[in-house]
This record gives structure tokens, sequence and C-alpha cells, in this order.
């Protein structure tokens, strides 16, 4: 039956699992894209279009692309269509969409979120519009209500080093009250941007928020340490590297501080220099996290923009990214990781790609660098284009073959919408087969206490204590 | 039990989606290497040798590659000796076969097409190849008789733009007797190869043929425009592109033309020029196909001839291929179909690879261009060395979670013989296979409806509606 | 139940194959790292941290690494920690290692080789510590115990040129006592690197041992001639090739003899001369080999010493190595295997890889250069990383579907453990599930006599005819 009791749920042990450890753990969403003004105000939301394909302003590209797959014209996807006929549009969709991961969601949301049973058809639509946004336009139905609902304890957002964390601040203020924390995580882009024409822009940014007087490598460096301890003091823990391609280029400090110079006087500087700069920019920001126990997240492997016309037209984050194809990217990775590691500057460390083709090679190569406590670096879950039933089991099979799965510190979302966190219970349920099914075929013991307790560190203890969002 | 009913159908829903829905629709065989002029002219065949080992003189490359792996000796597989030895050496390399598609194909075929239910075997060996032979020898055992026999409604064949396709139109003359159509897909492998020897003499067959005089750039785009005119009036509606490797060049008009007037000079193009000139012409060729609503088919990642002293000795397609290692090549992909979409020029189109490795890739990219129609863009099938249970389980999946499994035009042949509709069936269990594993893990709802019409647009329906044969 | 007699074994099919057929067929372990002086010695151990960290001294850096992803000390895994304090921090690793090789392993081990039925965690660490202990003090648990207990016939050591293989001659002369053969496999490392700063000193050890004077390429090659003779005479049948990276570069003997003489001068080669040295020697070798019937083993696919501060630290094989990740590596060795083939001198060759994406593009080019024999070139089985459950199924399947899955030579340990033997019952639990799968799919038939005589020929005789160790 369609996402019943024991969905994705296929052996005795698996089900066990689930329905009596898994299920009951709180949520730790270690990262996500959520507004934290958003969070503060405690939105409310206008309609179920708005929900799934707007995610409250953000917009939802992964159901933007699907849409435009099943032939949906512009306008019912990001024009000026009506809310309705938008909605129907994607229930359209997701009727063609078998084994796609916005099919499975989508109906959990419907039943977690609203707690509409419905299969997703133009037959229900009506009924699933009428009913979605009668339990929408409850008071209770906003962001800190959503966010209580699903028992999450732990929000991190995604935030530029030159945010003030004003919202962070006050959501701090009220933590006790709200139940659950939101922090936030450092996110440099617009540092590593030398090859970006508002570099000077963004560094004057960073010098007003940080007061410090950017105006070469040095004070660049400085102003950043300065925004990792505002981070840390705000109670971030966590920073988020984008790398949609990485070459690693070794350098003198003297040499960077001649890219720095060079690029501050406006000249454009050539990729030999972007890589230098930017593999040194990693390397300092990786120290600094190392002193700060921090954990870093490296999201690799996205060829972003593919389609440059839908890029003009929309911008950013609209649904013309896919999967990279940088070839030896793991060998460039391993560069930096040693480069780090010599220095005594590699922090904890989640490597997170989109290409299956690459987990062996990250998944062993970061065994390489393991130690001081207990899985520094970790096979970050399945992520974005890759974070459905097979790719989730794929990344479990990886993570438990190469190194020690009882230490992986689970699912995240990954999400811009207040309606996504069934997707942990998701990954718990693909968790709860995997580990059903090796129980099953006589590779661990049928040890409910051992079992359970891998379950529950999966599921949140790990998260809790690698993290350290709440010492 | 070897082959029988539910061969390959795990599950309940399997069975039934199989048994009351896949297994009643009719074929679309949109990609063959058949000779359209044995079609016409109604073969018959000699012996089962002759038809498994040779595809009615074309051979079977596939076939003749595993016999090696077993140690047969050439005489046996390419040479003089005689047809039952030939055939018995086939029997014994299929009994070291286990796991392998030809196994299971080889099987079918004696079951489907000869109604013969031994294992292939020496013991059988005999028999086998006596009743098979009984058959072959029936009035209605031919090329036409085939193709009725598996209800397949349309068969694409593969055409050289410079054929004057009389058979096809001889074919469609008798469309109606026939109960099928016969169409040409054009193959622009000649005019893609400004590096062979033969460029110019080809050329002048296409100037000839088309009757435009081939001069130079302009002149040679407008012979492939009139072919590509002259083979949509004859019924054809695909074009297909093999691109063993390719690297994108943008190139002005002006570049193009002196890349065309050195080579039609004499002069041998470098590898630089090779790639500017091929991506300019594959950019019209699209254009062209566009403005004609064909689909355009990649089928990318081919090392030909790896086995150069085979190849001296057989020549090409004589079993020396292998699957393709472009490092890079999704990229190289991404940004020609960037500037197809750049210049309204992306036709519908499939890409095909042959290594597993890429499907991450080319299945987001594909949906960073996707609009204007259903699935414009399509994840080819498992192909060649591929399209066996794994492969097409694997494709099927891959498509599912990255687009609309539901829009998905099925399966082809790829094949030179008369024998290998079974694939189809063979494909299609493997698609009741996997949606029925989806049911039974309470993945998509348990709606005959539902389910029975997404398989049977997947085996028939899709590929009628978007391939346009039979407007 | 844990680790019990249908361990893996999921169909009735699988169970009855592996009980009627594979477990009884006696071990030929083709490639390993025992020491032949430990097996001549007949040494025995002291205790099962000596054993289960040390290997008898040689250090098991699979279990290192794992250790190390634990937040384990140093001090316990390969420093002065007392052996009870390092066998309680395995134990806690193996805890936390669910679905992890090493847990299956090490549990075989305990069940196999000590009779010790436990899990493996913190309670029954005291007992295990206690009876395990016992059992290694007994009389018969030794090198030459161990080797006989587990029915192994034929032992292939990984050796130098230069070697003398004293203990090797030992060994033959009391080989009917012994019931096993030790037979030395030819491993040029040093031959190979030219660009090490010991190679002029390795030469002289060659020229010393072989008695050819090594002063120029032509010299090296009778050298490396001699050693091959040698080592045949000897019984050896077997080359292990370690290529890391491969990059095949053809030269003339002019140019290899130029590189070799300015590189005894002192001169350090380029990349090129290296590649080119390299390829030439590789290409000599493989010659040499096919001359003697040999088999050649490319181990493909590797990065080494990753970990520069551990490498520094602790040196080679400490745990510190991945998989590797060379664009292109497959095109490569096409060109190394085209190059043999085309002059008659290509053996016998196995080929391993590291990386699952590489499958597909080494099953489909070896697949070109078959024939002569039966199964000339092989898929080697799933090595050192990609050993587990997951990784086996996955290169049977690929070879399956690819070649002639009966003519697989099979299982080796690739160990430096006396306790190593249980992954053949590992592999051939996993060899009898894939191949139990199938026939409930209907893809084999109900044969008995087919199927376990496949299961025979896979776990023992085709190791036996295919390196003619016992001719």
């Amino acid at each position: 039956m369609l996402l019943n009791d024991d969905f994705l749920l296929t052996t005795e042990w698996a089900r066990r699992l689930f329905h009596d450890h898994a299920e009951k753990m709180p949520i730790i969403d270690y990262h996500c894209h959520l507004d934290p003004r958003q969070i503060y105000e405690d939105v409310h939301f206008s309609d179920l279009a708005q929900l799934w394909l707007y995610d409250n302003g953000a917009g939802d590209h992964y159901k933007w692309r699907l849409m435009r797959a099943n032939g949906t014209p512009e306008r019912l996807i990001t024009g000026d269509g009506e809310p309705y006929e938008k909605f129907l549009a994607y229930v359209d969709t997701i009727e063609r969409a078998p084994g796609n991961p916005l099919y499975e969601w989508s109906h959990l949301e419907l039943r977690r979120a609203f707690g509409i049973d419905l299969t997703i058809c133009r037959a229900n639509a009506d009924e699933i519009w009428r009913r979605a946004n009668e339990r929408i336009a409850a008071a209770d139905f906003s962001a800190k209500g959503l966010i209580r609902a699903f028992d999450v304890r732990c929000v991190c957002t995604t935030d530029d080093p030159a945010s003030d964390l004003a919202w962070h601040k006050l959501l701090a203020d009220e933590e006790a009250e709200n139940g659950f924390k939101v922090l936030p995580t450092f996110r440099p882009d617009g540092l590593m941007g030398i090859d970006r024409p508002d570099f000077a822009a963004y560094l004057a940014r960073l010098a007003q928020v940080s007061g410090v007087d950017v105006t070469d490598w040095e004070s660049l460096k400085a102003a950043a340490a300065q925004r990792v301890d505002y981070f840390h003091e705000v109670g971030g823990r966590l920073a988020d590297h984008g790398m949609n391609s990485f070459f690693y280029a070794g350098a003198t400090e003297d040499e960077v501080a001649g890219i720095v110079a060079r690029a501050l006087a406006g000249e454009a500087p050539s990729k030999a220099e972007v890589d230098a700069y930017q593999s040194a920019l990693t390397l300092f920001l990786m120290g600094e996290y190392e002193r700060h126990g921090w954990t870093l997240q490296l999201h690799a492997n996205v060829f972003r923009n593919a389609n440059s016309r839908g890029f003009a037209a929309l911008g950013a984050d609209a649904g013309f990214d896919s999967a990279g194809d940088q070839p030896g990217l793991v060998g460039q990775l391993a560069l930096l990781l040693d480069a780090a590691n010599s220095a005594d500057a590699l922090p904890k460390t989640i490597i997170y790609t989109l290409d299956e083709s690459q987990y062996m090679g990250i998944a062993t190569l970061i065994q390489s660098f393991q130690g001081g406590c207990r899985q520094r670096l970790q096979l970050g879950c399945a992520w974005w284009f890759f974070d459905h039933f097979a790719g989730m089991k794929s990344q479990l099979t990886m993570y438990a073959q190469e190194s020690l799965l009882a230490n992986f510190t689970g699912m995240l979302t990954d999400s811009r919408s207040f309606l996504s966190y069934p997707r942990h219970e998701y990954f718990r349920r693909v968790l709860c087969h995997t580990v059903g099914e090796w129980v099953e075929m006589g590779r661990l013991p049928e040890d409910e206490a051992y079992l359970g307790g891998l379950i529950e560190d999966i599921c949140y203890n790990n998260a809790h204590d690698y993290f350290g969002f709440f010492e």
C-alpha cells in the first residue's frame, strides 16, 4: 500500500528498528537553506502551490525542473499562472514520476504535515487542494509550528560571512521558549570569489561588518578569522564550502599576497591564480575551523547553470544545475586534505558528492586521514540529485564498507522548505531497510540493544556528539 | 525454472503488469541495423548457425567476442568451419556464460521464434539444431514473417545520408499489406568524417544524390539539409550520431568554412579543426532536426577497434570495441546542448552511454534543458554492452530518479538480427520487475489502472507519440 | 543469526550450491603476501592481538585505518600499548563497524580458526581473548597447520625478481610432506623504479643474483629474462605488476636505451621518460611471461601514501592508501594490451581495479583481446578496499555480463595473515548467493549437475587449469 506504515521496511528487523527506535528520535537538521528571519517571524503560508513550488519565496528548483521535463509551460512554473493551475501542473507531473524522490516526498509531506492519505493525481487534486489549504490556514501551521511538529532540535542555516546574524541572535534569545536552536553556517562563497566582478565590493562589506580594513591578503585573512570567531559566538559550529570544481594549487604566502593585491587593483586573475588563491584561503579557513572545533562540509562536484539561456532568464538555483564531471577531482581533494593535515589544520570534515562513481575514491581517501577523534572525516549523506532510495542505500553501504557506519552523523534536508522534514523519516526508513537486510543475511547479530543503539546513534546521537551544537 | 512464464518477474505485481499489460503491446523498434533490402525481399535463412552467428550476413559481433573468450578458434567464428561445428562451438560458449545476456537472449530466441524449450547445452545440441532448422525451412520463417510474428509496427533502420532509400520507398508502397513501417534513420558518419581519406569522395556522392554541388561549407550544409528533407519525405523522423568521443569546440562560420576549404584542398585537418568542424556540423544538423520535429540519438562513449590486429584482419564491427573512457565527456555534451539550446536548435534528443558511471552526469544534465514538450531529452535505454538485466534495471532506476519514467520511450534492439525482438520482451520483464518491486515497497499505489497505463506507455504509447512515426 | 551456516545464502539454491559444492573444494590462494620463511619455519603466534593487528610482523593496515577512524590513539594501533589493550581497542572498533568486511571477516576467523561463536563486543572480549589465546598456544596452531586446516593446496607469495627464492626451494623439497605448494610471484617494482634513488643499487643486486652484468637496456632485459627463467624453474607461473597509475608511451628501442643510459649515469628521468621506460619494460616482460605460459596480474588504480605525514611516520602499507583517480586509465591500458597483442606478447592477464566505475571499461576492453585459450584475459576479483559483499557481487555480475563467468579463476586473499583463508569461504558464499538469485529468477536451469559444476570450477578447477601450478 502506498506509503503505509511499513513503507520501505522490507524485513521484520527493518520494521522493528524503525518503529521502536528510529521513529522516536528527534531531528538535528544540520544543513538547510531556510531563512532565519522567516523562522523568527514565524511565517504562515498562503496555499499549497506556494509551499510546494516556491518554498515560501525561495523557489523549489527540484520541482521546477521536473515540471519542465513534463512539458509544463514556464507560465505554470515560475510565471504568472494562477496558484491552483500551478498546483494542477505539479500534480500532473507527479503522476508521471514513479520512482522519483519527489513522488515519495510529496506524498510523505501530504501525510505528515497535512494528514492527507490520498494519492496525488488529477482525480484527487481538488480534495488535496482544499484540505491542504484548510490546514495551511490554521494558526499553528507556521514556520515554528512545523519545526516543533517534526521534533527538530536544531536547524543550521547557510550564511554569508558578512552577515550580522541578527536573526540568529534574536532566535537565540527565545531558544528556551522555541524548543529548538537555529545556528548559522559559514558559507564563504563571497570570500572565494576573487574572479567575480563584485569581489572588491564584497570585501568592503566584509570590512564593515568585521571592523577589519581589508586591503591585502593579511587583512583579508584577519577579517575572515574575525567572522569565524563571530559565528562561533553566535553558536555556529559548521562551515560549508561549495566546490563545483576544485584544483589544488600550492603557493607561498607571498604569491597569494600578490594575487590578492592585483585583484584588488582591478586585474582579472588567471585561472592558475584563482586556484592558488582559493586553495590558500581554503587551507587558512580549515585551520580556523579546526581551532574552533568546527566541522567543514565540502560540497563537491556540481556543474552549475549548464543552461545559459535559462540562467539568463531566471538566475541561479532555478533548476539548471547538474552533477559535475571534473576528471581527477578526488586526486585534487587528496592534495588539499594532505596539505591541511600536514599543517595541523584538518578539521572534522564531511565530503559530499553528487556522483556515485566518486564514492569509492572519496570514501577510501578520507580513511587515510582519520584520527584524533571518532570519525574525523565522514562520507556525506546522499545529496541533492542523489538523495533518493537507491542513493541513500548506496551511500550507507559505501560508508559501512569503507569505514564505521555506527559513527555516521546521518541525514540533513538541504532544503529551502519548511515542509521537508519527512526526508529525515525517509532516510531513517532506508537506514532500517539496509541494516535489516544485513541482519536477515546473517551479517549482524539479532541483538536489539545493539542494533537499536546503532540506529538511534545514526538518527540523532552522533550528530549531537559530533557537531557540538549543544555544548 | 529456466525462462518460464514468470522469468524475471519476482513479485505478484510484476507478474500481473507483465502478463496483463506489457505482453500484449506491439513493438516499435526505433533503432536497429537491419537491411531494408532483406526486409523488402523477405529473405529466408539457411540454418541456425547462419542466423545466430552471421545475422544473415551482417555478423553478430556480440557472439563472436564471447566465443573468442571461450577459446574458440577463429575458424569456427568467422572462418570456414562447417555451420554445424560453429553452432556447437556457440553452444559450448553459451554453457560457460551464466548471467550473460546472450545466455538469456539465445534461450528466449529458441523459445519464441522456434518453440524450442530446451536448455542450450551439448546434450541438447542435436535436437536444437534439427528442430530449429526445420522451422527455418518453413515458408513463413522469413524477414517479414518474423517482424509480423513479433507484432512489430515500425522498424527504423540506420542509413547513410547519401542513400537513395530505394528499398524504404518500395516498402512504403506495400506498407498496408505488410502491416508495418520501415523508416530510415539519418546517420551522418560520412559527413562527419573530415579526417577520413574518403571525405572528398563521400561529398561527391552526396552531391550526386542531393543535386547540390558540394564545394564549400555552405554547399555542404545545403546538401545535408536537402538529405534531411529527403529522409523526412520518405518517413524518416530520427537521426543517429555516433560519438565515440566528443570535444566541443566553438568556431565562427568563417573558421569552419576555412577548415572545410582546406580539407577539400587535400590538407589533413588538425585535431582542433576536426573538433570545430564536427561541433559546427552537429549544431547545424540539430537545427535541421528540430525544424523537422525529429529526434536526435547521441550514442556516446565508445572505444572502437581497440584491437588493431583484429581490426586489420576482420574490419570494423567484428567484436573489438569496448566502453569508452573519455574523461570529461559529460561536460563536453553540456557545451553542445547549451549551444544548441541558445540557438533554438535543440531537437528532441536521446543520449545513450555505455558506462553506467556516466548515467548520473547525463541524467542530471539533460534535466537542465527540458521544456517545450514532454520529456524533450531522454536518458537512452541500456545500450550494447550494457543491455542486460542489471543494466536495464540501472537505467530505469536512474531515469526514474532524475526524471519522469512514465515518459520514457522504451526499448530498441540495436540489432542486425531478425531474431532479436525477444529483447523487447526481456526489457518489458525488467521493467515490470522494477516497478513491481517499487509497489511491494509501498513506493507506488496498488492501482492497476495507473500502473498498467504506465507500463503500456513505456512499452509502446510513448514511442508512438514521441517520435511521430505514425503522423 | 550472526554468521550461521546459511550466512549470505538467501535462496534455497544458494544453500544447496554452497553446502554440497563450494564448501568442499580445496583452495588455491594464487595471490598473497605471506612470508615464505615463516611458512618454512612453521611459525607460531603469541596472541590474538599480534595475529589480528600485526599479521605476525607484517602489519594489518586494513585494521589500522579502521581503528584510526574510530579515534583509537596510535599507541594502541602501531605504538607500544599492551597487546590486550590493543585487542580491546580493536573490539571497540569492530562494534562500530556493521556492514564492514572486517566485521564479518573477524567473526569468520574466530569461528573457523578458533571455534569461537561469540559476537565481538566488550562484553565478550575477555572470553574471546582467553579462548583464542589458548588455541594459539596449541602445537598445531602454526603457519603450516593453518594452511592445511583450510585445505589450501597452493600458496603464491609475492617476490622481488632479485630474490634467490631460497625459502621457496626449501619448501619445494618438503612439498609432499606439507601437502601444499608455495610458489613465487614475480613482482618487478624494483625493475620499474627508474625514478627511484635506489635504482642503480637495485640493478647491482639484480646483476649479482642473475649473473648478468647490467650496464644498459639490453643487459637489463637479459637480467630480467634470466630472473623469469629462474622463477619458472622454482615453480613460478605468475607475475604481479602494481600500476598505481599508468601512462602508455611508445618508444623505439634506441630511445629506451638512451633513457636507461642517462638514468644509470645519474640523471633523473623526466615523467615522459619514466612512462616510456615503464611501457617498454612492461611490454618486454609481457613477452617473457607469454613465452613461459605465465599469467600477468595488473593491479591498477591505487593512490598510495596519500597522507604524507602518516607515510613519514610509519612508511608504506600503513593504512594511508586509497582508490586511484587517474582519468583515462582504461584507455592507457587499451594501448598497452594492443601493443602487446600486436607483438604476440600478450600473456594470460588478470586486471584488478579498485574502483567499480572502471569495471565496465576494463570488462569490455579485455573482451577485445580474447582468444587462443579459455578466457585469456580476466576481470580480477574484487580487490582490497572492494572485497566485501557488494564488491564481490558487483564483480561477479560484471564478469558474467561481459564474459564467461564459468571460466573465472576465482578468489585470492591478497593477505599478510595466516588467518585470512575464510575470505575464500566468504567469496564462495557471495558466489552461491549470486548464482542462486539468478536461478530463482529463471535465468539459469535448476540443474544441479550444471550449477554445481559451475560453482566447483570457479572455486577451484579453473584456477587449477588456468595457472598451471600443478603441471
